[in-house]
């Protein structure tokens, strides 16, 4: 990790981004912060405590340190073997105490201490504060998926904010073809500014010539695929993508919902009738390489999508403006569009390191690099990521089966 | 069922039954009442929720009547077919609507909508009104046993209630032997007070000479069965059983949990030390019948039992004393003592309807009838049972795996 | 277990079973005896040297002996703990080696030792040699039910034995029912003969007076209730029967399948349509359970079963018979027919020890006794049973979702 | 696919290679080649059949042909949706019938019409018969490693063949580096010989500079992991790598028991120690990991892998020489060693389509297309793989915690 800001600004910004975290929460009533809908989804409650903890674990920690309550650094340890037990991620959910008020006392304590080392000994944590700040923006769009999975998956689909949709009736662009020579690029990230361990070594990568489409696609060009019995032509999907597909009966993206009058799906404003215009989202990346195969194209691979992205401006439909959901694309000065925000955009590229890659040594080496498995990355953020915690060599990722993230497609070509 | 009360009467004994299942829910805050802690168990939200539902179904339900919310009809059902589908039985613990305000107020609504039926047309409802308060003592128990494993299955072992334990000095009786002879007996339900459909038709049986043990085994008798490898010999067990220990681990009672200095067990008053003069408890029937087995002995049968209980007073420990904890016996009038209260009797019956029963028509039909395979009986009540809800006939019933009930062991022998 | 017999018939006997073993299996290849087709069964190699297994366990085995393979000690022990590991049960059809010819030299080392020591010292070895042959016809059923199982759910569906079917134009008597009073019986074994520990001791039992069919349920009586939608309505099934019906899809008894003309069934001649004349036959307990919900009626306990039976000529379609289906009841003397062949018949009762019960000590208490829970009591044999096998006394069990032995239906009422 | 050969060269090595297959089943039984040990695995007649099938359905089908049974089209289809269902892979285990002879019966059927078929229009059907032996080659090396898995889990660890093993004393060559300049190179396969759809297209790759090991890590290197708790070391695994091991609980490579005198492993010719000198052989991608990171490497791209690859001749150890297992490499010319033969070598490589990949049209697309996800490349072929079947540009591709296929390592560094 580098980081590059003097402690005054990274106070404020802790600050900041920790408040953040907390207004996010301040729909959810105590009842709502407890519940896991399912084992990949962590409660609200247990994301306010885990990014306390990951404070009080690499920044407060040292000899003589005494923890707010030695029973959390038990609790709120994620998945770092190196710091010991952990309690089950898949029984998050049991966890009535502490009680939510505990927890917010918790990270009150927390803050306090970190912002009082970061006056006293600036040059020995703003590192590692600038991680965990990194580190809590990811947990922001957690808490904004998991809510959406427990009220989205819940019989009455209770809406998470009120504010309206945004205008139903807005077109999108035309989808177009931008096309890109072949040649040598340098990927990952350079310079000075902030980027987690998997996003270096920057090095060296051939790319023959291709194509990327100008824009996400949308619900409209979606539905034209499920329309077309793409959910039942094996020859469309990866072996594995259709047994998931059989096995959990899939049909539609998630939060889709068929009723009398067309599909439906859940939003964080309650359920509406799906906008054909927006780009879809919550779909696997299964199903993105599906729609990809009958649409005749590709999914883009993460180098592609990384040197056009280097271009591009970091603008977009973010957390901060408010609608949470993914939003037409409209006329303006970039393209291809939406290379940042509304949704993530599944790659083709299976997760690993770049070459020469080492994980850091000790616990923080468990952040990024034991993931290198099983997982496809995604680029570009989301409606649900907040602007500053995004750029065009960040690198999420998460298994082809998973649906519950922000995530949506972004087409691609060889040229021929 | 049947019932012999007048309308009055039965409107006291609603509110009283009614403020009971609150006051069992008054230490716990909203956020402990979300959490379900494995399918078996259900949130004590859940069962507030659930025995309101159980009145409106049962006694409001009639052509025009408007039910308080539509949704509550699905979600609250617990396993009526014949009312329609269900929320899943291992999905309520993520019901985090409707909020503990809202079950409060639904339980208020239902409240006043009884008491005035009630009062208008009590010839009409009295029968089910009756059911649906034995109803909700069983419930009752179940809000003790439900959180009873949420907390003593917490990493942090929260306790329910704050007051001392019993005693711990107290010593119990020594173990007796009380014989009976061969003969025909009636047994079940006869006369006119309250009883399940279950408890009949009263029949015929005839009795084999037979042994009573004089109480119930006690923690100390079990931990030297434990000693004595009891959880390491397949002889001693049942195949299904002992495959089941292996399978799940066990070593021990459930809430056991050996330290240091012996023995430790969660009970709602908080994490202690094994009484060993006290009965043993939350043993399943598997291992009621291997400690059987060891101590060369067996478990009684239902009728053995019943037939002892028919003579013996319905006094002894039960939820009323607020202990909620199986405590020694004590010298006194009875013989066998702990007949009643303290925990539940596992017997070697297995559930099944007495000769001539039929399920009543319609959903209540599915009350009991529709469990009787794969379970065995239970006799007697515990320390969790309400005194009022109990009596000699009384048959409850779980499947030999099950711990978490308040259940332990009386033996029996048969003649030589 | 008891006996009377001289040695020299025992000798004959044995040889005669031995033999007849081997008989089943003749129609069938090295590579037909390899397979398992399911945990529940086994393949007909393995049963061919467990059978040998056993005599060479409990009748040869002693200081000295020496084994004629020392890993058959262990790949051939079925559940029996005292006498150490064993290969896993659902491991049998993995057993490519030994090889067959191997396994029948096995059988004759084993038959020749065994005729030997009864020879020699038959007053040591006549119960145990006993027992092993009754143990053995036992496996005879079970390698004509395994057989049944590979085969009938093999695509091809493949023939065991090519002889022609039953005339399936001979009607069956119509249904009557047998009343019986009320009155004190003695159940259980008696006498010289003959018995496993289970069916002792004889013990008395009152019974409220009931009534019995005159002969089986019928394919045509059970596809009544399949076409009355009998497996679409709960309300006619125990809770575990239909979450099995459910979670397993059994829409008509195994090995039924509907085709255009109606319902054909693999029988052990290969498919054919189903005979409405015949017993029904493979439904599992909660079927048989549920069928008789719908017919107004209940399955009879084990006891009414027996005081019936006591009464009745060992007579009937018994595997000796080469039929190897039920067939259907002709006009004859015995009242009520088909008592005994045809179908096991299930009973209302759960399988448990008689009053006074104990295992016997050493391995060969685990025949039986181990596996009383879980299972329900099935009573007079079948189609599949040899003759000499069965009595009235005779309890079979399986658990209550088990269809692949011939298991059928025999009604029962409670007189009103 | 391209070919380049003339119609008389392949009819000789079209009966070759169906020979081959045939004599590579002479050591078993009938009863051998029925046993499924896993999912994963397939009975030796099922490869004898669906290597038939493959011919049939893609060379012989056409309208008008006549299949040799219709079931067949069913029974022995492996995985293509296009062509209609197919019997479940894990219950090829059940198939009894068709008999050996059956099967036998059904090559010789086909192989007759392709050759005759090959005389008479050698143009249409050159292509596809090109393909279905390098198909029934792939199998050929199944054959043995499923037959390893059969006998090598059996209790009896029965061998396959009874050669003597190689000479255990000869020492391997001392472990290298080879370095390599960074450089763009051209991967895929070029030219007109034979080679998978999923070896091209030819592209360009930009390599870092890297350092190759001269041979392939040992069983004594590998032991020197696992005496240094390697199996215990969470921070030396991928997260999924580390959870694998604990659920399946391993602690050395697949056929690895420990013994009093150190650790002996399972090979075709029977149990052994393992030789200390040979490569190590049957670790998973996981285990294969871990050891990188623990020897301060890492594993080879797949692109490096074949850079190098590219000049080596391909001699080594494989399945003509009869071995069956890796051996030692000894001094010779080439530099790195092992790169043919011996064991497949799992690269860092996740396996995925090369850029302007699409899969052929009709059902032979589902040959590799659909399964490039969740898998990773090896390379190199080994002592059970034809040497005829293998090029420098050859992907093999299996999941990570795959563990039965001949695979091992070779270990690789990034230049600093």
């Amino acid at each position: 990790m580098k980081t590059s800001e003097d402690a005054t600004d990274l106070a404020a910004r802790f600050q900041a981004v920790r408040r953040q975290t907390e207004t996010l929460c301040g729909p959810l009533s105590a009842e709502d912060c407890v519940a896991q809908s399912m084992p990949d989804a962590s409660p609200a409650k247990w994301h306010l405590a885990h990014t306390s903890w990951f404070f009080e674990t690499f920044v407060l920690a040292s000899p003589g340190y005494e923890p707010f309550d030695a029973a959390y650094v038990h609790l709120f340890n994620s998945y770092y073997e190196a710091l010991g037990s952990r309690h089950p991620r898949s029984a998050r959910g049991l966890l009535v105490r502490p009680t939510l008020a505990q927890v917010n006392a918790y990270r009150n304590h927390v803050s306090e201490r970190v912002l009082a080392l970061l006056d006293r000994r600036p040059h020995e944590v703003v590192t590692t504060i600038e991680l965990g700040l990194h580190h809590e923006q990811q947990h922001q769009e957690l808490i904004l998926t998991d809510i959406k999975h427990l009220f989205g998956t819940h019989p009455l689909l209770p809406p998470y904010q009120l504010r309206s949709s945004a205008d139903p009736t807005r077109a999108t662009l035309p989808l177009g073809w931008e096309p890109f020579d072949a040649g040598l690029h340098t990927i990952g990230h350079r310079g000075t500014g902030f980027a987690f361990d998997n996003e270096g070594p920057a090095h060296r990568v051939f790319l023959e010539p291709f194509a990327l489409a100008t824009r996400l696609v949308t619900n409209g060009e979606y539905l034209a695929f499920v329309r077309d019995d793409g959910y039942q032509r094996p020859e469309l999907w990866l072996s594995d993508g259709f047994r998931t597909r059989m096995e959990r009966g899939w049909v539609a993206p998630l939060y889709w919902r068929e009723e009398e009058n067309g599909f439906h799906h859940y939003t964080l404003g309650g359920s509406r009738p799906i906008d054909a215009e927006a780009p879809v989202c919550h779909v696997s990346f299964y199903e993105a390489e599906a729609f990809a195969r009958w649409a005749g194209a590709r999914l883009p691979t993460e180098f592609e999508w990384e040197v056009v992205a280097a271009d591009a401006p970091i603008s977009g439909n973010f957390s901060e403006d408010g609608a949470l959901e993914p939003l037409p694309a409209v006329t303006g000065h970039e393209r291809p569009a939406q290379v940042f925000g509304d949704t993530w955009e599944w790659t083709s590229s299976a997760y690993a390191g770049y070459p020469g890659y080492y994980p850091p040594a000790g616990a923080i080496g468990e952040y990024n690099g034991k993931f290198m498995c099983n997982q496809m990355v995604l680029r570009g953020g989301s409606c649900a990521t907040p602007r500053s915690h995004i750029r065009a060599t960040y690198r999420n990722f998460f298994p082809p089966d998973a649906r519950w993230q922000f995530s949506g497609i972004r087409l691609a070509r060889s040229a021929s």
